[in-house]
């Protein structure tokens, strides 16, 4: 609800506005937030259908008090709220419709050009992701050289920000991003803090920080394809300890209303997950193998949000080739965890140009390049084949076959409905699949070629099938009668 | 020299020969052996020209105090003496001659039959492979059922061995063996002990394994080109401990007077390469990552022998691809190491046959069906071309350029004649390679097609050059002018 407030001093610092929403006996309470002129708002997503009240409390008489209700409908078709953890290692909408993530990255898309902004929406239209990582704060990076179009605090003529103020027009235009992305069914990953900075942002005081955090909080968690990232690489950020991330952390378990998944991202030294706050891992690493050893002590998801780039640079971080991406892809949903995609690709024809300034997926968005997304895609699509319904990936069968890699998902626990079988770089000529209870058809997965081929016959119990005998082939069983 | 005495008792253990061979102020002890029927032998492998003269020493008077001498001539073309640790981390021949390990495996190809045998060395003669990995004792385990032609050890009617004499026609076949490996240029990595047995060769006494050790190297040790593997897998021997292994080590050590290699190789418990009676790491992984850790603790050369096998087994550890095989030589080399293949091919045509005894190369020789022996071929006419000098791969470029794999091969220390790039799965559009000092040509590599392109120009200092963009590529730069 839009609310008229005064527009002098310093509303930003001055103006403590929350209001309550009631549902029967629920009670939530929320912040709401000074959007420049004079205009105060306060935003609220109901988890419940129904008619919920609303009164307002402020330190300023014309806010205080305010009271009204409205009704909260069912859901439209294809709207399954927030995502949450579900059965301990994995993730869920609110509405039980398991979410396998499929995530890529444009750290500091909102900060390209309009054209640039609007090519990446037709781009992620068609595109197999359904979580993005982006940052906030504009980004100060190799390739990334540009001034935003908006800063997220007033500037004075030298360039130096006042971080007792803030810049609505800079929030509002990643909110409508965020509902950019909601429109197409993708999860925003919002990086809160990084430290790839010439402005300022990384080095602010401990008060403007949780004042920055409570402001953002405050205008984007009623938006309901929200992740909040803590930070890219904190440990790069010299002016912080994992103590300050403590703190914000708490500030955002305390201040977020509908308890939005939290993670954190790190360079070399990792953050300690196994922290309340923390609903996730948040992994720079492709070692895949240590897996279980997060999922045994962490008892979270785990996502590898950073396992290099596919791309063509003369960086180590960024020129995967797009069949390793996708294969990493794979590696890690057969350890039971999520990947992140990302692409870091030089145009061909402009690679050598030394005056270029590339448009780089990673993290200006744009065009993908790259050839590992059909690939994630396919895989997206087998893992996701299981249905709306909520689905546990079981671990049976990665126990039992240690020595292949294999994933069990089952609907509410019950029998296996589907076994996923990957043989990375080994090539067996058969394989006796030791299946679980049940009776499955089989079909022959080709990640590369992107093809399904029927096995003929049924199979239980240790079912002996020839294979191809050649690497990166997988195999899908499917539950029948 | 082959002598004449007692065939009475048991001259194995009754008979106790030496004999010290002397040139100038040297001397050198042998033991002798006794090889049946009345006949004894002391080998000898003189390690300078001139005229050595000998003496014997015997607890049997018909043996005792014999005399002789004999002119030693220089070595034949080709003949470069036992190969040697050289420069900390690598391997030469005794003349000084650069031996760079590109190994493979046939466990229990000796006791196979003889038109195998013969098969595989017609096939080793045209394979690309300079190291064997073998048995002396025969193999009991998955695909090896077969009974040796020759026992090490009399049998009596029940099958039960006769640990206190030898079977000299069995261990005068594996000399005919490794005279054979001699002939095709191959350095025989002989394991003395494993752990695949059902004849109790496994679970001798400390006495039993003390003579064996002792009469294998009076027969052995004068072969130049054999190593010493104390065991394969040698963790996997319940009836032993590791100190039952210092001390046999200790034997080997003492017992030969020429100094072979000495290794052993494991399971999952490794043995304490830093004891001094190892002369380099023999690794059953494929954690090239860890290799500056070992090459740093031990200061010793480090041999991946069992990186997984090329093959279509239904095992993880004998289904690699061809090309996965051949990437982890390129990955061990480029970490400064060496790298042995071996290969469990199913012929295709009988792999679902439940009936069929095959015969992989692995174990029982023969031939090779894989594809990696071409590729590993090529990485090492790569590595070899620096010439017959003495050549010191050097460590600079890794260095410098660490997050790319780079090798400088300079000879005798002096500038770097060769550096050799490997890029893995990374596929970088132009790379700026940091060259050590010196003006160098520049040829893309690519281990897959085993193509050799060179790159117009020449190149000195950070040379920034245009690449393919596709993974699993190299680039060559040698010295000019």
């Amino acid at each position: 609800m839009g609310l008229d407030g005064p527009a002098e001093g310093n509303p930003f610092v001055e103006v403590k506005l929350t209001a309550v929403f009631r549902l029967g006996t629920r009670e939530v309470v929320v912040d709401g937030f000074y959007d420049g002129g004079g205009k105060y708002k306060v935003r609220f997503m109901p988890d419940a259908v129904g008619t919920w009240s609303y009164r307002t409390s402020c330190n300023v008489k014309a806010l205080e008090g305010l009271e009204g209700s409205f009704a909260a409908t069912a859901a439209l078709a294809g709207s399954h709220g927030p995502v949450r953890v579900a059965n301990v290692h994995h993730f869920a909408y609110a509405d039980g419709t398991a979410f396998y993530p499929f995530g890529t990255t444009c750290y500091a898309w909102v900060h390209q050009s309009e054209a640039l902004q609007e090519q990446t929406l037709r781009t992620l239209k068609a595109a197999p992701f359904n979580k993005l990582r982006m940052c906030v704060f504009p980004k100060s990076y190799e390739y990334n050289h540009n001034e935003p179009p908006f800063y997220p605090f007033p500037r004075d003529a030298a360039g130096k920000s006042d971080f007792s103020r803030f810049n609505p027009e800079f929030f509002a235009h990643i909110e409508k991003r965020i509902g950019d992305l909601r429109e197409l069914g993708i999860e925003a990953d919002l990086i809160l803090f990084h430290p790839y900075d010439r402005w300022g942002y990384a080095t602010m005081t401990a008060e403007e920080d949780d004042r920055y955090l409570r402001y953002v909080l405050a205008r984007m968690s009623a938006y309901r394809n929200i992740w909040w990232s803590m930070a890219n690489e904190f440990d790069l950020m010299k002016a912080k300890t994992a103590g300050d991330f403590d703190r914000m952390f708490q500030t955002v378990e305390k201040q977020d209303p509908y308890g939005h998944l939290r993670s954190i991202h790190y360079s070399l030294v990792m953050y300690d997950n196994g922290h309340p706050w923390v609903t996730h891992g948040s992994m720079q690493s492709a070692k895949f193998e240590a897996a279980p050893t997060y999922l045994a002590d962490w008892k979270k998801p785990v996502m590898f949000d950073e396992v290099l780039y596919e791309g063509n640079l003369n960086r180590r971080w960024g020129n995967l080739s797009g069949d390793e991406m996708a294969r990493r892809f794979w590696l890690g949903v057969m350890a039971g965890c999520y990947v992140t995609h990302g692409e870091t690709m030089l145009d061909p024809d402009a690679a050598m140009d030394e005056n270029a300034t590339p448009t780089l997926w990673w993290s200006h968005g744009g065009v993908l390049r790259g050839t590992s997304p059909g690939q994630i895609g396919f895989l997206r699509k087998l893992v996701e084949e299981t249905g709306t319904g909520h689905v546990r990936p079981g671990l049976e069968a990665q126990e039992k076959a240690y020595y292949m890699n294999a994933r069990v998902y089952s609907r509410d626990g019950k029998d296996a409905e589907r076994v996923l079988y990957y043989f990375d770089d080994h090539q067996p000529i058969w394989y006796e699949f030791p299946l679980p209870k049940g009776t499955f058809t089989a079909e022959a997965i080709d990640p590369l070629a992107m093809t399904v081929s029927p096995v003929p016959g049924t199979f239980s119990g240790k079912a002996k099938i020839r294979l191809a005998g050649r690497p990166f082939r997988g195999m899908m069983f499917r539950a029948v009668g």
